[in-house]
């Protein structure tokens, strides 16, 4: 089967990678020449691209296949223009981090031209073209249903965990890591989800090492410690010197919070003890406030999702307002004076 | 009636004032013999004081009243100095912010001596002197009947608030602004509680004041703001120059968040109304975590009163270590690399 | 000055019994006819009325004031059919509790017809009448302006509350109980804040009297206790039976928790001291969504505001799947049962 | 090397399976007989046990390893026994779930008697006796390393995951899946955090689950749904039927939260697709409740953790006097009625 893929950074090009070495057949539309070369280097006559797109519709086989995957904020210009060139039956991809709510305009949009949209939520990050890609997919049952030979080859496949106990038979496509979700949008938004619960589960970490990365604080002298605070109870049960990375690496095997998020804690701690090449200055990159936001709209509680992002938020500096205030009213009360920042 | 008072700082100073103020007598005891001094210019024949513990004890009528008022580190060994000067019948009361679990404690060792011990939560802080002193009482039922005229002296009077509708004929203790809430450590507790509640409310006010700070954040320019999050959706919504201490001064009358803390709040805006005097550094003073702990001993939640307290934790700092290592995963599973501060 | 009402319910009614009592007169717009003839008995020619939205316009003075004050999903409807009938220099309040994201909309739609656009997000509730409204208004400058003598009479006034120290001179309009926050949507803008917090205080008093109210978890058998959880390590600590009501009433005099808020509870609870007349499933009513909301957008983090809301969408049902879950995983990893509802 | 165990229940039993297994010897002491019999059963004469303490610790080499696996409330009661018997230069081990706080005073009571005290916090629940057990491990240098070839025969092995990248030479034991966290209370501190974390991690998966769960709210009539709270702007964007289970199994294989926790989540969801078995009343084991508690005492935010925990006590009904208190105080201000309980 032929896929064509619009944008051949790291994520486009894996996904280009992991299908011609599943027999299948790739055509790649990408401005920077190197990218295509590269790609065509490696993957001789199964791969060819552009970086016209005209010249890339006119290579594809109809009914064409289009993936985009390409930073969000260009996917919507992106799929108008090509959908311009595509014909009735022809399938358009957003395999990148769309809000749904764009998946649901999108393919309303298209569907009087008798283009098939389909959205499709990626995982798999920089480690997909080993391990295969977790695929999300929304859209109508017959073009997914259609693009089975492709979604196959992308994703990890069965063999790339235990199968759950009770499941037997042929697996599932969700056993090979890739689950047709719902209609148009139902793709990303169970990728939204996903990444909410990451932010979640990457904060129950890091609160968590934090504490114990901390747990030497009775070993401060009192005057330090009181100047600012109520003085420590019991100092003697906070005199632990812990070796963080090391506590990563043990709860790797056989501990119930063994994932792969610790893995890779594990390994950047190795790499980096102290973690000095940060600032503690934290991104966030939309599904974790969409989540949020669908939980308020759904009515759902997510008091954890939701504390994970707003520690997201203060780790910029957004907070700085807020707790001037609190110093302010503490003055006023109680006569309280801040400390200067030690 | 006469009230003896250990420490004549700011609180302990302004409870004699009251009491005196009402026609009682009382007796102080300060190592600070300015202190001393400028009670006795103040208030002549009705105060009298030393510096040494062993004279303020024999200068009080028995069965004595003693009220330590000092800062909670202090308070236990000071309550042990004077319990050797003490007479059976006598009364201890302990007026500042210790952890009701030490109240348990002394009330049962002073006990076999036949001492009485009072556990008296005091809030009104700077405002004291004049607006009376909100009293949360803990002891045996006897001893704090008896010392009813000296707590209605020093509380703020049943004229300080309207009566609350349905409250008919005598007013009670509480409308008064005093209160016997149980046995030992029942006082420090409901105050412990109070504080809580505190931390709490506080936090209510200044993430929604940093919502207003912030409502402008659609006027940034797109490459700024999205550099390190996903753009606005909306710029559009968030185009609002936001006069925050007038909104303070708005909401005091006839708002359904009127209350103390915002005219304290509106106060501080109208005086700095950029907080340039506050770096943001929240102390925080052992209620607010007692707090906590208490509702987790019993398994009640709440999530509000956490996360204030949380909020002045991480005003410190010590959040940095667990935000460097969200940036370590997102660094990890995705390749993200964290941005250089502002 | 005169003031034109649609709705006549009991917020809108006694907007309009203000403006009365201090010398205007008013309009009204009502399907009900008996809502229109109880205002026509007490306020006489001062007031009159229509059941008929054409015969209501012509009865205004012109430029015409429309204060529009229903619930907010008829609003948007309302609006549209009355600006059919108004002229260009009229005005249209919006004074309920719209979205702020439609004001912008209803602003700019109105614009070109000559149509002034204010949204007013009014405070007070159910005691409005008596404390006066506290008013925040969006909007252009002069229209606003123009408004003013109105606006002054909805509003509580100077004297409802002590003035703010440091302030001197003519009060401002904040003072008085109203304040021009900015263009088409600050006021409901503002509005929407003051609810998010309101959501928070109010969590904050909840949390904190839950704890007072099991303060007695330490006199229950250990068996009953330790059969779904861990023992109490010091059951001493919480053998208290406090009287909650009677806490709420002494914070109301002197403490740093007075508030409003407070002064409702403490009556709610004499009236009913063990609360039996509730089941605790609470509602929300968009605010406090929206507020969050905003919150994500201008990335300002609010972890207790949001945990206020999430309370409340706990509070009715919505977590039970997300706890069946949890006591899934605990099965699945420990073995461990659910035990029977109490 | 010889072992005896302390509690021949399901953990240590295993524990003295892997043992044996692995070429030791053990000693049991237990009072159900027929767990000693099945054990005997199985192991032949590389295991004997006892229901007497006494011979128990007289079948025991010297320096005796006394490893007391037996619920927390026990634990202490039994080690004062056995220390009893037992003399200088011996060993005892609590593998159990005690607090690190009666770790470090049982270490220090049994030094003066020469006997050495080691705490060793183990997970791996149910699957322990086939993937190993995670160890933690608190105590003296010396000590804990004459244990070396227990703990490794009782820890996964380094096979158990991949190796770390940047890893080589010989594995620490780290790696092999136990580790020396520190003096007397360092291996069940570390646990109790390993905990917490679990709670955290486990409430990101059960919030965004129940997100996905209940994404089809947009199909509720609107009557119904607005009835109680604001209707939804956007019906149309909740309208998708996810299957929850299938979304489980999909993320298993080359996504982000890909974990052991996530495994198991996907088998009972297999098992059970819509958790009919479970009512949603969470217990809750110490361990979260220490974590936070040790988090406040070092002032360390864990707004994440902590609101895991209060989702498990809010479960069970713990909730519903602070809801109550928001009816009343809605009620009050607003005149909102609670609505009855669908």
């Amino acid at each position: 089967m032929q896929l064509g893929m619009i944008g051949l950074g790291r994520m486009g090009a894996n996904i280009v990678r992991r299908i011609v070495r599943d027999g299948h057949t790739a055509v790649g539309f990408e401005r920077r020449t190197e990218h295509i070369d590269q790609l065509a280097a490696e993957l001789g006559e199964n791969f060819q691209g552009s970086t016209e797109l005209q010249k890339f519709v006119a290579m594809l086989e109809t009914p064409r296949v289009v993936w985009v995957m390409i930073p969000a904020g260009a996917t919507g210009a992106v799929i108008d223009s090509v959908a311009e060139l595509l014909d009735p039956g022809d399938i358009i991809i957003d395999g990148g981090n769309s809000r749904y709510h764009e998946d649901i305009a999108r393919a309303a949009a298209l569907r009087p031209k008798g283009i098939h949209y389909v959205d499709i939520g990626t995982s798999g990050g920089v480690f997909g073209l080993d391990r295969g890609f977790c695929l999300m997919i929304g859209g109508e049952d017959e073009t997914v249903g259609y693009l089975d030979p492709l979604l196959k080859s992308i994703a990890p496949g069965v063999e790339a965990a235990p199968r759950t106990p009770g499941r037997t038979g042929t697996p599932s496509t969700a056993e090979q890591g890739y689950l047709h979700c719902g209609p148009a949008g139902a793709g990303h938004f169970v990728k939204m989800v996903h990444n909410g619960i990451e932010y979640g589960a990457m904060a129950a970490y890091a609160e968590g090492l934090n504490i114990l990365y901390q747990a030497n604080v009775g070993n401060e002298s009192d005057a330090e410690h009181s100047a600012e605070v109520t003085p420590l109870e019991h100092p003697e049960y906070y005199r632990y010197d812990i070796d963080v990375p090391e506590v990563t690496e043990v709860w790797r095997r056989g501990s119930v919070v063994a994932s792969w998020l610790l893995d890779l804690t594990a390994a950047e701690l190795h790499a980096d003890p102290n973690l000095d090449t940060f600032t503690g200055r934290v991104s966030d990159s939309g599904e974790g406030r969409w989540t949020v936001d669908a939980a308020i709209d759904e009515g759902v509680p997510t008091p954890v999702l939701a504390a994970a992002l707003f520690q997201r938020f203060a780790s910029r500096g957004n907070a700085v307002y807020a707790d001037k205030l609190l110093s302010a009213m503490r003055q006023a009360f109680g006569g309280h004076h801040e400390l200067p920042k030690g």
